[in-house]
Formats: C-alpha cells, sequence, structure tokens
C-alpha cells in the first residue's frame, strides 16, 4: 500500500518538527510588547524577523507593513492554478507585557521547553499559532508533490493586537487590493481541550478606557481634611461598584441594547460540551465562579458581554501608611462585546454613565483605546467544513463548536474584505495567556500544522466543487 | 519705664532667630520617615541630633530612648524649686514620606526659605514646633533672669507619630515614673489661622487598616475568563463603595456606637468662628465640599468620624492596557475616631463588615496598624487659661477655641500618667502637613517660641494659686 497523504504529512512534520521548535523559540526570544514604548524596537524586529523566515519558508513575497504604530508582516505565495481561492491567513506577531516578577517561573522570553510544554510570552498567544502555519504549508507541499499551495496563501501577521489593533483596520482598508481573498482564517483562538478539538465560531469585541479621576490638586492630610471633602480614590471605588447590579448583570444604561441572543440551538451545542466546572476553575486559577444571573459559565464567557476592572489605582500604595486624601485615582476597565454591540455606542454609554456617578469636587477625564468588533460565524458557514474536516483528519476525532471570549479584529477583515472568517486555533485554556508561565503543548502545536497541511487541499476542493 | 519681660522676651528672640532657623534647618535635612524601613536609620539620626541639641540649650537631661521601632528623645530641666510644678512637653521628630516627584517644587529634604515660609518635610509637622520649645525656654530664662525654668520641665519627643506611634504606649508605660507629670502640652496641632490664634481642645483618634485581596491565583485573561469568576479588583471598588451610604456616613455597622456628641455650646463656638468656606477649600486643594449630611464641615473635620480611602492598587497600572483579571487588589483605609469610641471595637466591627462585603471566590486578609485613641480636653479645664494667656501675650489677641481633625497619642498620655493634656500648636491649615511642599510661617513659629517663654511662668504662679 503507498503511502496516504496523511502518513505523508506526519513523517514530513516529524522530519521538521526539531528545527521547527527552534526557530519558533528564537521568534519568541524576541519581546514584542506592543503595549509598552520601551519594546517598540522588539515588535519592529519581531517583524523583520518573520519576513525572512516567510522568505526562507519558500513564500515568494514577504514584506513588513508599516503602521503609525508597530508594523504588520504581509506574505503571498500563489498558486500555480489562477482559477485556485485565496485564502487570508491572520494572526499576530506582538505580545502582552510579561515579567518575571508578575510570577513567572523562568524568563518569559527565554523559551524552555518542560515535557510537551514550551514555555514563554507568546508562545500560544500568537506566534506559536501563527508558526505552525510556515512548516503547514511546506508539509502540504511535500505530502502532495506540488510547488505551490493549492490555494493563493497570503499571511497578514499584525504588531498591534495586543494593543487593541489601533490602526489594524486602515491597514486593511490601505492595502485591500493585495488582501483581496475568498476566506478569511484566523489562527488566533483556542480549542476546548487537548481531549476535545473544536472550531470557533465567534468571538467577543473589546472596548477598553481609563478613566482617571482628580479631588484635591495634591495628597492632603486625611486628618485635617478627611470627612470634608470628595476623596478620589472613594469616587474610584465607588465607579467599580456602580459597574454591576446585584445580579452581575452590568448596570451601565444602554449596555445590552440590541444585542445578539443566543439560539436555542446555540444553547444546547454549548450544553453539550463536557463542562466540568471544577476542571475549569483550575484553568480560571480561580475558587468560584461568579457572573450574570441567568447564564451558564460557558455562555458568559463566550457569548455574554462584560464589564471588568483590569487595573486600579490611587494614594499611597508602599509599605506603611500614609494618612493622606489622594489628589488622584485611575481605573482601566474593559468590555467584552458580544454581536449587536457597537463600540461607539458602548463608549458613549460609559461616558454618559461615568459623569453621573462622580460626586461634585471630582474631575474626571475617560480615554477609550482602539475597539476591537464581535465576530460570528454562521453555523451553517461551507467553508466551516473544510476546516472541520483538516482538524478532524489531523484529530482522528469529531470536531466541535465552541465560541471565543477574547477579541480579535477578525470584524474588521469580514467587513472590508467581505470574506467569511473561519477560525482555526489549537491553543487549549490551560496555556496562560497574558499570564505568567504561558505554554504551549507541542503535540497540539502540531497537530495544528497538520491541520494546516490538509486545509489548503480540501478548501480548494471544494471551492471548485462550489463554483 | 523699665524692660517689661513681654519685650525682653521678643528682644531675645530676635537676636537669636537667626541661629533659630539655621539649627532647624540642619534638624529638617534628616530625613527621619519612620513609614519607610529604608529611613530607620535617618530617624535614628534624627533623635541623636534632637538629644544633643537640647544638651547645647540646657537642659541637664537629654537622652535617646530605644523601642522596638524608632527611637524617642526625652530631655528633663528640673526647676531649682521643687514645689514647682511638672510640665511634659509631647512632639514627635519623625516625618511623613516625600519624594520630589510627588509633587514638591524643591527636595523636601533640602529646606528653603521664601519670605516668611520655611519649606520642608516635618517644618510644620512637627520638627518646627517641637524647636520653637528649645529657643522658647531659653527666652524665658533671660527675660525673667532665671537660671532653671520655672517648672520641671521635660519634652518626649517621639519617632514613631507618623506609623501610628505603635510602641509609644508601652513606652510611656515603661518609663512612668520619670515622665511622671502634672500637665502635658501637646504641640503637634495647628491654629485657626495667622489671624486667628487658637487653642486646640481636642484631638481625633486613627486606625488604619490594609486589606488585601485575592481572586485567581495569578492574572488571567479578560477574554478567556471575563464575566464568569470574581475579580478583586472589582471587590476593591464594591469595598470601598460600601464604606459609605447615601448620606455619606460611614456604612459600617457600629460605627457611630457610643460617640461623645457635641454639646450646643460647642456647635455654637464652632459656629462663631470666621470660618470661610471657599478659603478652606483653597487649603485642601480642593474645589467641593463632601461629607456627612447634617454637619458643618469645622463639625465633619473636628467632631465627626470618617472613613477614608489612603491607597487603592490592583492590576495592571502601567501605560497602556493589559486586558487581564488581575490576581490581587490592595485597599489602605484609615478611620478618624472621636471621643466615645474604641479603636478594638472599630477593628471588629471593620472586620465583620468587610468579610460580609466580599463574593465567594474572593479571600481577603486585613492588617490593622496600632491605633491612636481620641482625646478631648474640657473647656472648663483651669490649666487651659495659662496656655490661653501666654498665647494671647505672645499674639496680643483674643485666643478662641478648635478642635483637631488629625490624631496623636495625647490620650496615652492623659491614661497612663493621669494628667491634663493641653495643646499648643502655631501650624496653619495651609502648612501642607502630609502633602508636597510642606511649609511653617516663621512669624508663627516665632510666636510659638514666645508663647513657650511665658507659658512656664504663668502655669507655675496659677499652679502655685490653685495648690
Amino acid at each position: 500500500m503507498s503511502k496516504t497523504p496523511d502518513s505523508a504529512v506526519r513523517t514530513y512534520i516529524a522530519q521538521h518538527r526539531a528545527a521547527f521548535l527552534d526557530d519558533l523559540a528564537d521568534w519568541l526570544r524576541i519581546p514584542s510588547v506592543s503595549a509598552q514604548p520601551d519594546h517598540a524596537v522588539d515588535v519592529r524586529r519581531s517583524a523583520d524577523w518573520l519576513a525572512a523566515k516567510l522568505h526562507e519558508t519558500g513564500f515568494p513575497t514577504a514584506e513588513v507593513w508599516a503602521t503609525p504604530g508597530a508594523p504588520a508582516v504581509f506574505a503571498e505565495w500563489p498558486c500555480d492554478d489562477p482559477r485556485a481561492p485565496t485564502v487570508l491567513v491572520y494572526g499576530h506577531h506582538d505580545v502582552q507585557p510579561a515579567a518575571r516578577e508578575d510570577g513567572w517561573d523562568t524568563d518569559p522570553f527565554e523559551p524552555v521547553i518542560r515535557g510537551n510544554r514550551l514555555h514563554a510570552r507568546g508562545a500560544a498567544d500568537d506566534k506559536g499559532q501563527v508558526f505552525f502555519h510556515t512548516l503547514g504549508v511546506r508539509a502540504h507541499l511535500a505530502a502532495t508533490g506540488r510547488t505551490t499551495p493549492a490555494v493563493h496563501l497570503k499571511l497578514l501577521i499584525e504588531g498591534e493586537e495586543e494593543s487593541g489593533s489601533p490602526h489594524f483596520r486602515a491597514l486593511v482598508e490601505e492595502h485591500a487590493a493585495r488582501l483581496t481573498a475568498d476566506v478569511v482564517i484566523v489562527s488566533d483562538t483556542g480549542m476546548w481541550s487537548e481531549d476535545t478539538p473544536t472550531v470557533c465560531t465567534g468571538m467577543r469585541g473589546l472596548a477598553e478606557c481609563e478613566i482617571q479621576l482628580h479631588g484635591p490638586d495634591q495628597d492632603i492630610h486625611s486628618g485635617s481634611f478627611g470627612g470634608a471633602v470628595p476623596n478620589p480614590a472613594t469616587a474610584a471605588g465607588r465607579l467599580v461598584a456602580a459597574l454591576h447590579d446585584e445580579h452581575a448583570r452590568v448596570a451601565i444604561p444602554g449596555f445590552y441594547e440590541g444585542i445578539v441572543e443566543l439560539t436555542d440551538r446555540e444553547r444546547a451545542l454549548l450544553a453539550e460540551l463536557p463542562f466540568d466546572e471544577e476542571q475549569w476553575l483550575r484553568t480560571a486559577k480561580s475558587s468560584a465562579v461568579h457572573g450574570e444571573a441567568g447564564h451558564t459559565t460557558l455562555e458568559r464567557i463566550w457569548a455574554r458581554p462584560t464589564a471588568e476592572v483590569n487595573g486600579i489605582g490611587g494614594g499611597y500604595q508602599g509599605p506603611g501608611s500614609k494618612t493622606i486624601i489622594p489628589s488622584s485615582a485611575m481605573v482601566k476597565l474593559s468590555f467584552r462585546l458580544v454581536a449587536g454591540q457597537d463600540p461607539d455606542l458602548i463608549e458613549k454609554a460609559v461616558r454618559s454613565w461615568a459623569a453621573e456617578q462622580l460626586p461634585t469636587g471630582i474631575r474626571h477625564e475617560i480615554t477609550f483605546g482602539a475597539a476591537t468588533r464581535p465576530c460570528l460565524t454562521p453555523l451553517d458557514h461551507p467553508a466551516l467544513q473544510s476546516v472541520v474536516r483538516a482538524m478532524g483528519r489531523a484529530f482522528g476525532q469529531e470536531i466541535r463548536f465552541t465560541r471565543e471570549g477574547g477579541s480579535g479584529p477578525a470584524a474588521d477583515l469580514q467587513e472590508v474584505l467581505a470574506a467569511p472568517v473561519l477560525f482555526l486555533g489549537i491553543s487549549v485554556p490551560s496555556d496562560g495567556w497574558h499570564a505568567p508561565n504561558e505554554k504551549v503543548e507541542i503535540d497540539l502545536l502540531l497537530k495544528g500544522v497538520e491541520t494546516a497541511a490538509h486545509l489548503w487541499g480540501d478548501l480548494s476542493d471544494n471551492w471548485r466543487d462550489a463554483s
């Protein structure tokens, strides 16, 4: 019996596994933290590194695209058959801030392999998931004997995703002609678990703001003045407390207006997943669930909008005590949005609400960062089946459906390119995105390689069938 | 006409003014910050400096008294008449934390004279007010031709007042025999204003705590987990919001139990003071008053207990954003207490209240610092009249009555030494205690010298009259 394409793919991956991991580790060593201005040079280095690596992989075109912020990388590998469909893969090469003192066991930018795990900031979010496409396309060529991919393959790997993608939409609009695609594949999401491979059908959107509160012009003595003037740290607390009502629903007027509620079928599919609350709490490093009344935990994290405090600060935070009324305080809030919510309307609602919460004598300023729109893929979309089949071959299991609580600029791609957006991600919840000791499961990373190796042929075949 | 004692005192002070200010500046250069462990060596240096200076002033005894924390200074200058009353002056030589970047125009520990103002951390709180007693007693001797003070004069200058005086009561108890006094004079308070000299008749007490709140074991992704687990920064906000009800009354059950309410006469005396809210707000560097319903601003700061947030912190406070649910958050609270409130009962009440506010899944720890009891001098106390007369001669004006919103260990002295406590302070609200650019008005500082110069004779005379 001749070698099947599946075993050829596996053989090729096994042969190139070591070099693949070494290369990924090199990339992970670059601290491409887009939120910290000090690391701007590293984000640029990361883009240059990736463009060079994509050239080396075989992409005839691999360019660094400047933005007013951090650069993106674009690469293109046309199919020798001009009738083949065009696929645009999206990911990001910037990472969350990370410092050893946040609780990392090792340097976050010095990758370490322990067992089946590769630990580093960005290992799962998102460098690992971008990188599986490099070996994926090589395995696809090796197993099929092709010299070009079965699809016109494009990659757009942005550098500001962890900062809310402030220039991404403009970038996509600027380069829309070169980015044009029949299908967008987003590789920046996760699966249910190691045992239950899944395809994600939607992501939440994100609106973020920082609220600065100003009281006295300088810190004043809490004995001399305490009890008689407004305290901005108290105001910050009261503002935070006013975010939610007693049912843990967001209490900002208009917040839930127009949201797309889950259908009965979607609720049923979610309920079918083997959800183990104890296990989930371990992944969440938390000891109790807490959230909007009337919804399950899965509904809360995937299909319900939220308001979370990401940071709060004011007054004296050093050792010992300081009996002051602080001059100022600060709250950083983020809102996860679901389909039907418009970030512009949310910003307006938050601004009106905040102004109403604050006592006379507390001045405030609200700064909103760039927002990310929510995104939802119809369950009956035909291209979803290609992804499901490719994953099925890689994983040898039934593929189920999830959503993703996190946010990405997928909705911008969908809007600007007028192309359906599909999700292909192999990260699992325990990977610790944004947390200390982030890791990726190496076996799953290689299943991602394998899925990518199968996907281009399936998409191309089904595209021809469909057209 | 022969020189009056008053003009002799003034002449002596004028002659020694420059050296007095130079000496004070030397002392202010020592950053004796008791709340910061790094400055422990400076607090000790400050004590040594003061003991040496008191020796030089003429005190036959001047000792540094060790405590388990920062040292105090004790000095004694007996009267040659053994029947003279004994007076114990209390002050402190430690200061609040201060750093240039908090908003100081100049180095907080490099004293600068601008016009009539001497700027430095501790200029008013409390080194300046301790120091006026040195020139005061010399002027008293020079003007009266005495070789010893008219009272048995003792000074106890502690080194941990800005840290809540954790070892002060034990120190006083340990040395009670040497500290025994007929009257305690506390020089760590203020006057109404430059134009309206006043004597303070009470101080608020102080209880302080830090509440640590723990949620997830590490920071977790607000997209993956947001909306479904408790957020300790949110919990911190809700705790702060629960401190006060909608009338700005402290909402901790039992907080107001047993407090000594103002009498009608006290309310009337307070209402007689030339209070100008606009002016007061400028001093408070604030743009609006805010406090307990049903009370005037003066009542709120002097005679009503409070709950203030001195610091709050949790999650990401750096530049940009970080979409996390933080692992922990922290709140530093202080409670000003009035007569009738027991710090031990307040601690119990706060502990019960805090535990009830927090959702399942948020662990907490509360640490209370050492408390200071509230203190109230009866308006009809005869020794108060000596202070009023001495101040009257120095200021040439009617002396009125105030209270002090701040806190000091006066109540411990009153309790342990069984002696009445009087207040002699010349600081004014604009001095900026605990704030950047703290200063003392040099003219008032010299009126303090003058008052001290008159006080010992008046007290001695009236003591003899009384006994």
